[in-house]
């Protein structure tokens, strides 16, 4: 694996690989990868021949209240595992190679509409418009065939799908299920910041999108009920919760009565670690 | 020269260009083409063995007041001249083609911040994040080496420039003087809205253009004086100006004491016909 920090040395890298044939497929990261991380490179090796990595804590869709500065980087133990998946190319850039126009509030911005003012939108200004962003700036330096996202994040995976469709970027997008612990907890690298008594807890997220779901699959209908409780149980195991929100899952859409395909989305806070998690639900 | 309507085709003309090794050179219009054009396509010839153009009237970048509709489409005589200077690819995709996300309100866009309220995007809301993103949508449907732009529509290039950077798009963007009629009118393709009276009198634009210069070139630093007594030269020209501004070149910031690289920009309605122009002026 070969570690690049500039665009210059990354393009010429990946010239070569393409010169011999090779597909890329792209994984962008924040580091601190763990397994779900792991599962999206290994989908990217089953797929094209050169797996690109980025690692890139990106300033612009962190709030000012939260946890860019803290968020952990952990870069020799990213390296060593990303070696071991068979990664070819890790690109780590810093903060002034991705925003060499300044401050990040004077660069030019992509904006996905009906984003920034739903579901996590609501409450981190700024957030998709910031990955919308980097995203499209790091789809420009790698250029890839295919780029992998996790399903965890599924606004986001949803957002980027918009945007490379609204924009007609060369890049196929791929989503991939949300990897798990034992318990259920999804993955996530803000699990860390978890204490052992929130650790314990934080599976009541998972356990109360399955409860929603259990409700659906048994023929409920009162959404807005449905969700109510959900927030409530939340609640009850002491998070405080952002949303529960069931939506269609190809649009997020509120489902109309018809809809069969739905997922539930929501996002909690445990202590100072904000968590989120969603369930697709299939209804028969 | 081969003429196309889809994004499948364009791609797959232009990966057969690729693939003899051609370069590729871009020229996004929106058609009705003058000599102004042309002399974009000889300068994108020299650069490159194969010439895209694009024709595309663009509703993003049209007020709802403004001449979409009755925007001049000249297919026909189009095609003919840009057979004659030796056009490789015509790309010619209608509204639906660009806009396959829907509405044009409701796409993901792309603004680079100062522009929209700047000279003028002051005038026209929505006119300059309207063409960064149709200009985004079609680099990434030609993904072209080099785009070629005029200089008439100065802010228009600084911004794709400015956008090119931020978003580390894979293209140059170059820019080539403005054309000019004998008597010294800027050429548009707005031009052709002027009756005869109006278009006599549609020198002044650049003649008052000419006056600013003369006046720093002859010592003045009186910024303000200068823009003002321009704009009253416009108004009793008969034109109602929008604004005359002296501006730093590279950056269209307000000129610093020590600034030697100079333009000055205007644009004003003769009729319903609003026209813009610049010159550059280098102090020493």
């Amino acid at each position: 694996m070969e570690t690049l920090t500039t665009t210059a040395a990354l393009r010429e890298r990946i010239r070569a690989q393409r010169a011999q044939g090779q597909r890329i497929a792209f994984v962008p990261t924040m580091g601190n990868l763990h397994a779900g991380h792991l599962q999206l490179v290994q989908y990217a090796k089953t797929i094209a021949e050169c797996v690109v990595v980025s690692i890139f804590v990106n300033p612009m869709q962190f709030g000012p209240q939260e946890d860019f500065a803290r968020y952990p980087r952990t870069h020799d133990s990213d390296k060593a595992v990303l070696q071991d998946e068979g990664t070819a190319l890790l690109f780590m850039p810093d903060v002034q190679e991705i925003y060499a126009g300044g401050d990040v509030g004077q660069v030019t911005r992509v904006e996905v509409p009906g984003f920034e003012d739903d579901l996590c939108g609501q409450f981190r200004p700024g957030f998709f418009t910031g990955i919308a962003t980097v995203v499209t700036g790091l789809f420009n330096r790698v250029q890839p065939d295919s780029a992998v996202f996790g399903e965890k994040d599924y606004q986001q995976l949803l957002m980027i799908k918009r945007m490379v469709r609204d924009l007609c970027m060369p890049v196929e997008v791929l989503g991939v299920a949300t990897m798990r612990e034992a318990d259920g907890l999804a993955m996530s690298s803000r699990n860390g910041y978890l204490d052992a008594v929130q650790r314990a807890r934080a599976v009541r997220l998972y356990e109360v999108l399955g409860e929603v779901k259990a409700g659906l699959e048994a023929g409920r209908r009162d959404v807005g009920t449905l969700e109510q409780q959900a927030m409530e149980s939340l609640a009850e195991a002491g998070f405080k919760p952002d949303y529960v929100s069931i939506r269609e899952q190809d649009s997020l859409k509120v489902p109309n009565p018809q809809a069969t395909q739905l997922i539930v989305l929501a996002a909690a806070t445990l202590g100072t670690t904000r968590l989120i998690d969603n369930i697709k639900i299939s209804i028969t």
